[in-house]
């Protein structure tokens, strides 16, 4: 488990990347774009021309791509992973893609004898940049445990949550809570608002108490001003949460308030705010509700 | 500021009173039941008979009631809290009722020459024994810093928010918040147990991450073991989520999630489970899916 092949040298990819050499593994780089194979090879890691290059002769074969018809291209085109990797590696994919995919490509790589993990992760940039991700990895138990020195090079809170796909469902659970917790954040601060509430002193105290949350601690503060930087794009957390309502629709279970929210993502990016940081879901409310009261309610 | 009367000796209130006796306050307690107050003489309180009595000589009046039409009574009538008041005491209403009589009982208290906080509570039993509560607090900022040494002695969290009624509006996002939080950890978990995830290592794995809350860490195993021993019961939830309702309604803001929310919690209610503590509504979403799967999806 020396050589790892890593494809996708995106904004989460190219940090991870670094830390897998930083943990001593030789990693081979591939990127469509040549650009960012060369800044990998600058960075320290060695490059590659195809797919196939990357992955001849990997034990681990790392995959970090933007949608689940990304990664059915790479795993499964004539000139992809499956194609040319040796029997008995293991593949990392640690894109975030719809669970039955996931478990399509488990069972085509167990066809070939290749062992698959899905290790979907959640952190954003700076947790792949700091190796600081939290990791939730679907796959059997064997494979969690040959892949757990190439994960801890990547993530501190790495857990085995089940069978193949199982770590595309839980990263599509995250999804719908994040989401739930920011529109829940957003819809409260408009309200206080409109109350004439100093929304800074009522962000500190609602903190202290059972309505805390990451959400509240990371994003309140930009959301009583309104500062919409990414962070995780809108257009992102839109395509996940398609990823949820499909996946729930398939297991038949209700998310009230995952349709909700889904719908309400889906607004702001068709209204053109696909590039502002999710918690822009403020906007919406505001859209619907009267102006804040400058005075006493 | 020496002698405190304290109205409202329930499961809250009383231990509250408590901890003002231990801060070295001269407390006299009262309850329309007397056996509650032999209680709180027997925790070394005074006892009175009346509102009148109670009140009559107190510098500060904390009430500690179940719901608007309660303070509404126990302030306004002939027997109540403002015939009896001496003017320049203090009024500090901890009960969590709607922001609009929190300011009504704000302007006629003022018509008397008596000043008034609304300052609601989040921490539950265990926080109102242990002097950990949060305390949001609504009123005049003189008023705030003279009521500084009795919500001290009660809470670790207190913040002044706002004007009048300001209290009572946080408690209510507060309230949105929390209920918000509980479905969406209600979702998620039987969206994964349709997906026959380990439910126990998803909630690990999503507690580190940005879908992170205080409801997860508190509520998340509850959940999965479905206990619902009350902790905060639905039927006390539904009606603050009555106020919100009513309170964004005034204010002419949307909360789409509290909207479906509420409608749950009031369902969990009508279905005869007003006593479960909140995270019941887990029920409900069980009630709308498929049962759990026994093996790999």
């Amino acid at each position: 488990m020396r050589t790892v092949a890593f494809l996708g040298l995106g904004i989460m990819g190219a940090p991870m990347a670094v830390n897998l050499l930083r943990a001593g593994f030789d990693v081979v780089g591939y990127n469509r774009s040549r650009a960012k194979v060369d800044a990998f090879v600058a960075a320290g890691g060695r490059g590659a021309d195809s797919i196939a290059e990357a992955v001849a002769g990997a034990d681990v074969v790392v995959t970090m791509l933007p949608d689940s018809p990304d990664v059915r291209d790479v795993m499964f085109a004539d000139d992809g992973v499956l194609a040319h990797t040796a029997a008995g590696a293991l593949l990392v994919d640690c894109s975030t893609i719809r669970p039955d995919v996931a478990r399509e490509v488990a069972e085509s790589s167990a066809a070939r004898g290749v062992r698959a993990l899905d290790a979907p992760v959640s952190g954003g940039e700076q947790g792949a940049i700091d190796g600081k991700l939290s990791i939730m990895v679907g796959g059997a138990d064997a494979d969690f445990a040959a892949a757990r020195p190439v994960l801890d090079a990547m993530g501190t809170t790495v857990v085995h949550v089940g069978p193949a796909g199982s770590g595309q469902t839980v990263k599509a659970a995250n999804q719908l809570i994040v989401a739930g917790n920011i529109q829940l954040v957003a819809e409260a601060v408009v309200f206080l608002e409109a109350h004439g509430v100093d929304t800074d002193s009522a962000v500190r105290v609602l903190g202290g108490g059972l309505a805390g949350s990451k959400v509240l601690e990371v994003k309140g503060a930009g959301m009583t001003g309104r500062t919409f930087t990414p962070g995780f794009r809108a257009e992102l957390h839109h395509k996940d949460l398609g990823i949820l309502t499909s996946a729930a629709r398939d297991a038949g279970t209700a998310t009230p308030l995952g349709a909700v929210v889904a719908q309400l993502m889906g607004a702001l990016v068709a209204q053109g705010h696909g590039e502002l940081d999710h918690s822009a879901l403020i906007k919406l409310v505001e859209q619907l509700s009267a102006p804040p009261s400058a005075d006493t309610p």
